[in-house]
């Protein structure tokens, strides 16, 4: 009996013994690439320096300027150079949106802190106030739906101040800034409903400090429209708590337009699949950025790791089975044009991508990716990349639910896997959409892991996956 | 038989769903608690306010020095204010090390580049040139072993230069930190016993920068000694390849000394256990530094840290049962007298630490801690720590096997359970040991995340954790 339980032992712990061991020389090419290509990254990845030389000698590029113009050509360039299958521009119709002349935003006649500026950024797609401004008085707002229930003559002829700071003990910094961000996105049209002459928006950062952050507000060309500028947070906490104690005046001038909408590009270039060439693998990020800083976290970094990717692939010698394409969106801060033309001609090509992957949270040290995909597919899809999944475990790359990313997306209905890069988010908001979001805010190893990382996942998908059908 | 089916796969998700809810009940208060001390740190935590004010005020504070005295001074009047039952100070014997005068080394005489200074720090502990200085030949080695297998007369009268990189391969800093460090280490000892006048070792970097990193060197006060420096990673760079094509002369001036070993302290507060007093919990960092910048990361941040571990109980009201003491350590860095006086001093009182947690890995965004103890107790530590560690891996923090720090380590073999911070490393390396450590580098969010982490893990423990006999 004692004789049988120490057998029963050991074949216990020899079965387990050789199942390990099959598991990993089962995987022992793939996991010889995967390190093949993060030792290549992080030797030898191109990606910093890449992004340091367009944030230096591009800078800026929102969709329709000189700025994103310069920066196709640049990244055109680049992919040139990698020995691709084709490398190609994809027309797609942006709008033109100017800032214009520097924002004046004031308090003014203050009993208390008489005429003073506030450090302003005009909100894109906003709308000028004229030559000769605006000025109003201001009512602070905490949430839309306490503005949904004013009166209109509460509101009418008022410039509105939404004030709600991003919730600081959040653990994810992008879930405060999606609870937040309503208040930028569609306060100011809702403001304009109900009559008022200008929208103040207090900036999307858990810092306080004086950088104003720009960004997307719903701007509906049929509704009433008004100025819209984001404040700092500094300066949104002076104005906040000047309005506990006095009634307030500002003075709004913003020269900002929207022009006729012009024909800019994706960049895209393409390693052909060898074997199942009709099934695509996608890596991108956006090519656009805010006209402010040189949006490097947002989204140079994503560009940068998708070029890199292929250089990588290159450089080990990867032979995909599947097509391969590097796409560099044009106009995701401001409409999407990129992102939609991309699909459009994708669906009307009937291709099929088995996976997109987006890098768009900042080049920050990569934590995983996220996996969404229609919603009858996503759990077939995460069951069968979660297979495989391991071999990115020794890298602290985590698989989660849901992920993606707004250039991608449109893909979605094709069927596949979207994917989207998840990183360390704490220092994000410290720079998005501002003045701040600069090269020296990137750390090369941080930014060349996320692009091993991308690397390592196409090469998993390229050699493992498999399309679900319905 | 279709009935009966239905009935038992019924049966089996009721099952499973009550036992979910039971589990959550059961931790629903301690899931409470986590989450008012997450959300205190990040709406209230004081360590990044006092870590700043440290850095300010004190500045750098090597053992024995006047920086470190003012810094048990400035960390006995933050813990005096928290209402503690007692504050103390803790007598330890330090060695007492001056750099003396900036530090002269020189390339003389090269056909190439003539007379070059390059920039350098001595070694933590080093013996001093003399005035005169001394100059000599400089020989390349790549490694401890190479240099082992040299005749006497290749390194009679030679300067050795230790020059293999830190890998950048490695996804872990800390990995390639502990592969490349023996050569600070033990690189000039063995140097000096095979005839060497002097050392020079490549900077502790994966950063290819201007920045010379000290930290210790083995002093051995019976054997040779000689005079040993870093030199930053562009320097050694350099240094390599003009050795690639000439011989090279260097000149190396230092008027470091060891002197005559003081009294200093580790500065300790605590808060007496209700029930089960005689079970410590500590948290600790350690408060010396090198004597360059202002040691903001190593380790004012795992000091500040502990404290707020402390502040934070206090905020949310939390009666320890058992005694939690905060301990700031002094001489980590070049002795580890505090370490030693403490673990000395708590047997000789035969205490018992059930549980002792150091952050010691930089002030940067927690990913988890790892768990040590000894050899005969870990694995059970491990499975008993993990039944609850669900609680903690909703705010990203996990736990592996393994860890401890420097200076909780002598606590081991009163068999309690030691944890270490573990931490994104990925920028610590640019930092450490440099003029470049100070507060500018350190996140706000990522160091409360880090306090928080620790002060969940002291009411964790304190709620569930049972010593394990051998």
């Amino acid at each position: 009996m004692r004789l049988l339980k120490i057998l029963i032992l050991l074949i216990a712990v020899l079965t387990t013994i050789c199942m390990h061991a099959q598991v990993d020389r089962k995987w022992e090419n793939e996991a010889f690439k995967i390190k093949s290509i993060y030792d290549t990254a992080l030797r030898d990845g191109q990606c910093y320096r890449w992004l340091t030389d367009m944030s230096l000698q591009v800078g800026h590029r929102l969709s329709g300027s000189a700025g994103a113009a310069s920066a196709i050509d640049f990244t055109k360039g680049i992919l040139d150079t990698l020995g691709l299958d084709t490398v190609w521009l994809q027309p797609c119709l942006v709008p033109k949106w100017e800032r214009g002349e520097k924002e004046i935003v004031r308090i003014v006649g203050s009993p208390s802190v008489g005429n003073l500026a506030l450090r302003a950024l005009a909100l894109g797609n906003s709308i000028g106030s004229g030559i000769n401004g605006v000025e109003a008085e201001v009512i602070e707002i905490f949430s839309l739906d306490s503005l949904r229930l004013m009166e209109p003559d509460e509101v009418q002829g008022k410039i509105v101040f939404f004030n709600r700071p991003m919730d600081v003990t959040a653990i994810n910094p992008g879930h405060a800034y999606g609870s937040a961000v309503d208040q930028r996105w569609a306060g100011p049209r809702l403001a304009a409903e109900k009559g008022a002459v200008g929208a103040i928006v207090r900036s999307m950062t858990m810092a306080l400090d004086t950088f104003p952050h720009t960004g997307s507000t719903d701007y509906s060309p049929s509704g009433p429209n008004i100025p819209a500028v984001a404040i700092s947070t500094v300066d949104a906490d002076l104005l906040g708590s000047l309005l506990d104690r006095e009634n307030v005046n500002v003075y709004i001038r913003t020269t900002c337009e929207m022009q006729d909408s012009v024909i800019s590009y994706n960049v895209i270039g393409q390693m052909n699949g060898q074997d199942r060439a009709d099934e695509i693998i996608l890596v991108g990020g956006h090519l656009d950025s805010w006209d402010v800083g040189h949006g490097v976290h947002d989204d140079g970094s994503g560009c940068m790791q998708s070029i890199d990717v292929i250089y990588l692939l290159r450089k080990i010698g990867y032979t995909p089975r599947r097509t391969i394409r590097c796409v560099l969106f044009m106009n995701e801060e401001n409409g999407l044009g990129g992102g939609n033309a991309y699909a459009d001609s994708s669906n009307a090509h009937q291709e099929f991508h088995l996976a997109a992957i987006e890098s768009d949270a900042g080049g920050f040290r990569p934590m995983g990716f996220g996996l969404g995909a229609e919603s009858s597919l996503q759990e077939a899809y995460l069951r069968s990349v979660n297979a495989w999944w391991s071999l990115l475990e020794s890298y602290d790359i985590e698989l989660t639910p849901g992920g993606g990313g707004a250039d991608i997306g449109p893909l979605k209905s094709q069927g596949g896997m979207l994917f989207g890069l998840r990183v360390d988010s704490q220092r994000y908001f410290d720079y998005h959409h501002t003045w701040n979001d600069t090269i020296d805010k990137v750390h090369p190893r941080e930014l060349k892991l996320g692009a091993a990382a991308m690397a390592s996942l196409v090469v998993l998908i390229d050699t493992f996956a498999l399309r679900i059908y319905e």
